[in-house]
């Protein structure tokens, strides 16, 4: 299965969670909390990927896995945000689409603009 | 064309920029600057992504666009992080397909075993 | 009681928990998780003060306390941090006098030289 | 000089810095950039402690005096932002006294409640 049908089918999942209860559903639970509890997850496994990807440089393979476990609960989060706040994943694609159909530095001007 | 394209495309222009000089590329100047560099920006790009998500609360949506820009900043330089440490984002993905693969308060046992 | 007071109480105070048990007191339990935990709650408390701080700007004078209660929150678990890594919170406060000797935009040049 | 002194210093600075000039100030700068750029600040000052604490841990002595910068610029930063929301740092020592007036996992419960 590739990646966009992984987003696309995550999408939703955490739409179908709207109708959940939080006693069934940690996603239905975050929603229930509201915006800011989502945006501490945010802040959180930011500061986890951080430390993860600190440990994989000093400590080499044995951190790879926790790297890429704290980084899918960077995206997982980042797409709770999204759907609580409305939005579709597809939209960021998007924008991450038109930043790399320019080369070198054009990139950063685009993005800071 | 579909997200997981976009994600791979990325991927793979990440991977071109390796060869290109920090004054041709931005991505080539972050992997110049090395991790401590790249992670800031992981970490800055995310206060960024908390504070746009609290200005669409707030201010509703005049603010929808800067919202989908910062969490597009955030998306771009973990894909920069993954890239620079030799983590492909399909291993993120497969990670996350793992995950709501299961239902309910699974995902949080899951994801925090 | 002054200010300064306040912090070298707090510096001694954890010092003392360096020789209580986990079960005992709070502090004890984090140095016992080691640097990782300290770090992540000095970036979980960060990001718990932007919230509080964009609350205190949109809903007013009720966030206030909520403000100060995570500025403080933030404040302690960065002295956490420094009581673990060996260092005195005297250290930080001499980089902080340093530093405002100087007037305007002398400042910047300072902290980022 | 003690470090409250230092602290109510910098707080004096700071209110000073008010009726200066963007140009004249760094902090006067971030005023008129709003709270939004001030949290940013904050935001990432919290990144730049937890890389120079992994540094520290890591690589030692050496990476000691990063360590005492960056979380000089954090503490700052968040001096900048009660200022700038016209809350005063003794409020934040205030709420840290009351806290280690009591041992142990009464701080957290205390904290958490």
């Amino acid at each position: 299965m590739s990646g966009s049908d992984t987003l696309s089918q995550l999408e939703a999942t955490l739409e179908a969670r709207k109708s959940a209860t939080p006693d069934e559903s940690y996603v239905a639970s975050l929603y229930g909390k509201g915006l800011n509890k989502i945006l501490e997850k945010v802040g959180e496994e930011a500061v986890e990927v951080v430390l993860a990807a600190k440990e994989a440089e000093c400590a080499g393979e044995s951190s790879r896995k926790a790297l890429i476990a704290e980084t899918a609960d960077l995206w997982f989060h980042s797409m709770v945000m999204l759907s609580h706040l409305g939005v579709s994943h597809r939209e960021v694609l998007a924008e991450l689409q038109k930043r790399f159909n320019m080369s070198g530095h054009e990139e950063k001007s685009s993005r800071k603009q």
